[in-house]
C-alpha cells in the first residue's frame, strides 16, 4: 500500500474492489525513464509522427467548421452509426463480417474491455489469459475480483491443450470458466502468432466448454509480410466479442476502439457504455470517420508496417549481435514487442533500476503475469525509437545483463529479492 | 426484459451487476421524438451552435499541425497537466482552491461518476440521492448494486433533516451509508438550487456521519443573474469529491470532465481510470486547453447565460400563459430543466405518447426515480430549442394535459397502470 494510501482518512470506506488497484512500484522508474537520455524500450507508444499531420489538421479544422453542431455534440451512446459501417470495411481484412448495429464504438479499445468485463464477470469468475498477457486487461480482470488464471504459450502463441487442462482444472477446483481473454496477433507482450490450427481448436474448446473468447487484436494490420491473420471471430459470430483499435492504425490520442459483439450482448454492452461516459467523443469519432473516408488509410498502414519492419529488424540484429550468450526473445512478425528472457539466475525487476541508470528502459516481465511469473523475462518495444536508438538501446542493455551475469558468475545469484506480487496497473507508459 | 435478451444465448453468463442494465421502455418513443416536426423539450443537448466555430476550427487545426505527436499520442492517465492547472482557474469561479494534483480528467464527468462509484461503493452500500435525481447517477448506482435512498428535495433544494433522517434509518435497517450524490446548483431534473444555508448543514451531516458527498456541479457557471453558487467542496477539501465538466460551458462533444478529490481517493480514482480507459483523449483535452488559453472563455459562456436566460423566460412565460389549472413547475435561475407536476390524476408515463402524437416530446418524471416516484411529474428542457420552438412546444403540451383533463374528468381517472420499474439508464437524449 503507497504512503498516500497509509494516510488516507477514506481507507476504510472503499470498495472491495479498489484493494486490487495499487500503483505499480515501478511507476517512479518510469518517470526517470521518460528523460530524453534514456532510451525507452518500454512503452508501447504508436510512432503517430509518421501520420500525414497537415492533412489531419484539414480534416479537423473542416469538420468544426462545416459540422460543428454534430461534432460538438453528445452523440449515440454505441457510437456514431456512419464510423460504425466504416469499420465493419476496416474488418473485412481480418475477414470478420458483420453488421453496423453489432458494433460499439469506445473509449480506446481499453473500454470495450473494460466494459465486457463489466458485463459478464462477477467476482471470483475466471478468466483465462495467456501467460504473459496485457497488463491493463490485467488491471481491468482484477479490479472486477475475477479469478486469474494463466494458460501457457509457446512460438505458435497460446496452446490448446493447456486451455483445455486448465479450465478442467478450474471445474474440478469447483471455479467458474467465464471468459478466455486472448491477443492472436503479434501477442503484447509475447510477440507471437496463433497458428490458424490453435485458432480452430480454441474456438472448438471455447464453445464445447462455453467459454466467451474476448478477442483483441490492435495489432492485427501490423503484419510485417503484409499479409493478415484471420480473425477467430471471422468463423463464428456467437461465441466470441472482438475487440478492435485505431490506436495503432491512425492514432492513440483519439482514444477511438470498438467491439463487435453477439446482438444480446452488444445490447448490454452500449447500457454499460451509457453508464460509464454517455457516449464516446463525436470529436474524435468524426475525425476518424473523416479521415477514413477521405484518406489512403489502407497506404497509411503500409507506411506505419514498414516503419516498425525496419525497427523490429533493428532490434533483432542487434540482440543476436549484442546479447551475452543464454538470452533469448521472440522474433514478431508483426506488432512492438519482442519477449526477452535473461540468462539463467538473472531477474529483470532487481535489473531495472541498473538497466535506467545505464539510460536504457524496459518494462519487466512481472508486471504480465498475477501469479508471480516473469522474473526472467522483460518486454522490450521497437515502436518509438528509431534505429538507431534502438541499437543504442540494447547495446546499453546487453552491457547492463552482462555485469548482471558478471555479478551472478561471482556471486551465486543476481535474483535476491522475490515477493508475491500482482500486475502492475496499466499505464500508457506500459501498454 | 427486452425481445433480444430472451433471445440472448448469453444471457446465463452475465455478472450479476449486469440484470441492472436494461433498456428504457420510452427509448422507442424517443427515436420517434428525434424527428425534425416534435418539439424536443426532452433532451438536455447544450445549444453548442452558439460556439464561435470558425475559430475552434482554427485551434483544432493548429493544435494538430504544430503538436500533432502529442495531440494524436497516449498521455497521462491522470490528465493533461497543463490543463488541470486551467480547470484550476475555472473551479475558482465557484470558490474551490486546489492543487493541480488533486484533479483528474475524465471523458465526460459522467465517467468520474462511474469511477467515484467504482472506488467507494460494494453491492448494497446505500447512496442518498435526490428525490429526483439525474437519470445517469441512478444508472451508474444501480450497475454497482448500490442500494439508492431518495431523499425529498423542495424549492430550496435537498432537505437536510430529511437526509437526516434517511441516514438514521438507513443505519437502523442495518445498511451501510456510503455517499450522499447531490446537484446543488439548476439541478438536473428539478430545477432547484441549494440555498447557502443548506449546503453548510448538509456538509455538516455528512462530516458528521462519515458520508462522502458527490457534488455534482456540471451547471454552475449558467445561473442566470450572473451570480455563481459557492461549491460545497470550496468550503471542505476531504468530505468532498466535486465533479465539474466543459459539456455545458465549452462542448458536449468534446467529452471532457473531471473531478476534484482528496489526495488518496484521487489517486485510487486515476488507477480506476486508467483500467477503465487507458488515459483521456489527449485530442479532445488539448483542444479544450487550447481554447482556454487563447479564447475568451468567459466571455462565451456568458453569451450561453443569455442564450438560457431567453428560452428560460420563453417556456415559463408560455407555461403561465397556457397551462391547465392545477399544473404547476419549478422556477430554474439557471441550468437547462424545470420540473413541471401535472394537475391531480394525470401521468405523465401515460401521457408520453398522447405528446408525441401531438409533436411534443418530455422525459417522465419516473425516469428521475428508483422507487416508482414521479408519475406526476416531467422533466422540461428549454435549452436546445430556440424560444419560438419552445412556445410552440408548450402550446401543444398544454393542449395535451387539457385533453387528459377531460378524460381523467369523464371517467375518473387517466391513470392507468403502474408498474414498477426501476430508472432508465442514461442515454445522451435525457442527460
Amino acid at each position: 500500500m503507497s504512503e498516500g494510501s497509509r494516510l488516507d482518512p477514506w481507507v476504510d470506506a472503499y470498495a472491495a474492489r479498489a484493494r486490487g488497484m495499487t500503483a505499480s512500484e515501478i511507476r517512479a522508474l518510469f518517470a526517470v525513464a521518460s528523460r530524453p537520455e534514456v532510451v525507452s524500450l518500454a512503452g508501447g507508444m504508436p510512432f503517430v509522427s509518421a501520420l500525414p499531420l497537415d492533412t489531419l489538421a484539414d480534416t479537423a479544422a473542416r469538420l468544426v467548421r462545416d459540422r460543428g453542431a454534430e461534432v460538438l455534440q453528445y452523440g449515440s451512446g454505441q457510437g456514431d452509426v456512419t464510423l460504425r459501417g466504416q469499420i465493419l470495411d476496416v474488418m473485412s481484412e481480418v475477414g470478420i463480417s458483420a453488421h453496423p448495429d453489432d458494433v460499439i464504438v469506445t473509449t480506446g479499445s481499453q473500454m470495450a474491455l473494460d466494459l465486457v468485463t463489466r458485463v459478464f464477470c462477477d467476482p471470483g469468475d475466471v478468466v483465462f489469459v495467456e501467460a504473459p498477457s496485457y497488463v491493463g486487461a490485467l488491471g481491468v480482470f482484477r479490479s472486477y475480483e475475477c479469478d486469474i488464471v494463466h494458460v501457457p504459450m509457446d512460438a505458435d502463441g497460446l496452446i490448446p491443450e493447456a486451455l483445455a487442462e486448465a479450465i478442467t482444472q478450474a471445474r474440478a477446483d469447483g471455479k467458474k470458466p467465464k471468459m478466455l481473454y486472448t491477443i492472436p496477433n503479434f501477442h503484447n507482450p509475447a510477440g507471437v502468432t496463433q497458428t490458424t490450427d490453435r485458432r480452430e481448436r480454441i474456438l472448438q474448446i471455447a464453445t464445447g466448454e462455453g467459454l466467451l473468447i474476448l478477442e483483441d487484436d490492435p495489432y492485427g494490420l501490423l503484419g510485417f509480410d503484409g499479409t493478415v491473420p484471420r480473425a477467430i471471430r471471422a468463423d463464428d459470430d456467437q461465441q466470441v466479442v472482438y475487440l478492435g483499435s485505431f490506436s495503432k492504425t491512425i492514432a492513440s490520442g483519439l482514444r477511438v476502439g470498438w467491439a463487435v459483439a453477439p446482438h444480446g450482448v452488444r445490447e448490454k454492452l452500449v447500457l454499460a457504455a451509457e453508464s460509464a461516459v454517455l457516449c464516446p467523443s463525436n470529436y474524435a469519432q468524426l475525425t476518424v470517420s473523416e479521415y477514413l473516408a477521405t484518406q489512403p488509410w489502407r497506404e497509411q498502414v503500409k507506411v506505419f508496417r514498414e516503419l516498425y519492419r525496419e525497427r523490429r529488424d533493428a532490434l533483432l540484429d542487434s540482440m543476436e549481435q549484442l546479447m551475452p550468450p543464454g538470452t533469448t526473445w521472440t522474433h514478431p512478425a508483426g506488432g512492438f514487442y519482442s519477449w526477452v528472457t535473461l540468462p539463467e539466475g538473472l531477474d529483470s525487476k532487481a535489473m531495472l533500476p541498473r538497466a535506467i541508470a545505464a539510460l536504457v528502459a524496459y518494462v519487466p516481465g512481472t508486471g504480465f503475469f498475477v501469479d508471480g511469473q516473469g522474473h526472467e523475462s522483460l518486454r522490450l518495444s521497437y515502436c518509438y525509437p528509431d534505429p538507431d536508438r534502438i541499437r543504442e538501446g540494447v547495446r546499453r542493455l546487453a552491457g547492463v545483463v552482462e555485469s548482471e551475469l558478471e555479478i551472478a558468475q561471482t556471486f551465486g545469484t543476481a535474483r535476491v529479492l522475490r515477493d508475491a506480487e500482482g500486475p502492475e496497473n496499466p499505464s500508457p507508459n506500459m501498454n
